[in-house]
């Protein structure tokens, strides 16, 4: 979710090294042809998305991207499996609150981004079922690696073990994706850090372990 | 939310009471027009909704529909208001994070209900600005009559006085349309109390006042 927008396009060029040092032909027109797509559904919205636009903004022939992506939900799924496959390693910043703070900063930062890539892509997910199969990987893959921040916390004895990591990221991070993509509200201040606190103190009251019924 | 379900067809016909005692005509008509909006977008998605196939479903003259409601943002826009207008008071059990699960509850059966109209509304919300707006004020609605869950938790001092109830609607029910509308997972058991019980136990500790700073 974080990095869903640096897939965006001169990002994911720059990473790659695809117009600094070229790489193979295939992986360059990939890259132009990711980047037409975003551009492309940024602009102007899924509903003008077809292959031939991209194609001709990509500067690549047509048949070539029918071959290789087949249709629209085809491109799609493939700039979510681009930023899939990115190395991110989440921040360390030796407590859970403060982990997951940074991590909600993040998200933000991708949801209120312009170009708005990621609100974009989460839109078509709406209307191609690759599109949306795509993005579930692309979850999948981000809460894996963030799981790591809730097995620290456990390490530290700040949670207790037994805490499901990825309850504590729902939680942390599901009143973004709300605020943002579900009620389409502006930037409020503290949303980020209140919604990543709230987890935190959920999390070391024992809420995310299988035996949550001693809460309060 | 929880109720976008209780403005499906039948339901709705019921409630008003149309079958049985028809009120007036202008009245029996848009009940007859939301419930085919609802079962051609439960049947056939977006893509297939026009006006013409809701009029001819509906059994209404086509130009009486595009009188009233022009075009298909003016339907959709429609259904959401019909359920946004209806009486509802959220259960009180006596304790905050009694109350928030028997909320996240109704909103789950909303979610994973037959059929999924409010999967439906939700997914073309994404595809209509008139819908969008209107699944806005609906949700705006629930809010406010939610609101009164948290603030009888702060009249009972369970939770601090200056508690947001706003935030901590958002974060008790944002897991619930994170994980059946954006991630698009199956029920999962324990997933609404958790998210009510960590909502909850987040609002005791003082995660969603002005001045959350002295969390843990």
């Amino acid at each position: 979710m974080t990095h869903l927008r640096s897939a965006s396009a001169s990002e994911t060029v720059d990473r790659a090294g695809a117009r600094r040092r070229p790489g193979g032909r295939t992986e360059r027109i990939r890259l132009q042809v990711i980047e037409a797509v975003l551009l492309e559904l940024v602009e102007s919205g899924y509903d003008a998305l077809t292959v031939d636009a991209v194609a001709a903004r990509a500067g690549v022939h047509r048949t070539t991207v029918y071959r290789r992506w087949r249709d629209v939900g085809g491109l799609l799924a493939d700039v979510v499996d681009a930023a899939t496959g990115t190395d991110w390693e989440p921040e360390s910043t030796g407590s859970l609150r403060g982990d997951l703070t940074a991590l909600n900063r993040q998200i933000e930062a991708a949801l209120t981004g312009e170009p708005p890539v990621t609100a974009a892509l989460i839109a078509a997910s709406f209307r191609s079922g690759k599109a949306s199969r795509a993005l579930q990987r692309f979850w999948d893959d981000r809460y894996t690696r963030f799981e790591v921040l809730v097995r620290r916390a456990a390490e530290r004895g700040e949670i207790p073990a037994a805490t499901h990591a990825r309850h504590v990221l729902v939680a942390a991070t599901a009143p973004l994706y709300h605020h943002f993509v579900l009620l389409r509200m502006p930037p409020e201040p503290g949303l980020a850090d209140r919604a990543a606190a709230a987890a935190a103190v959920a999390a070391v009251a024992g809420a995310f372990t299988d035996a949550p019924q001693n809460l309060p």
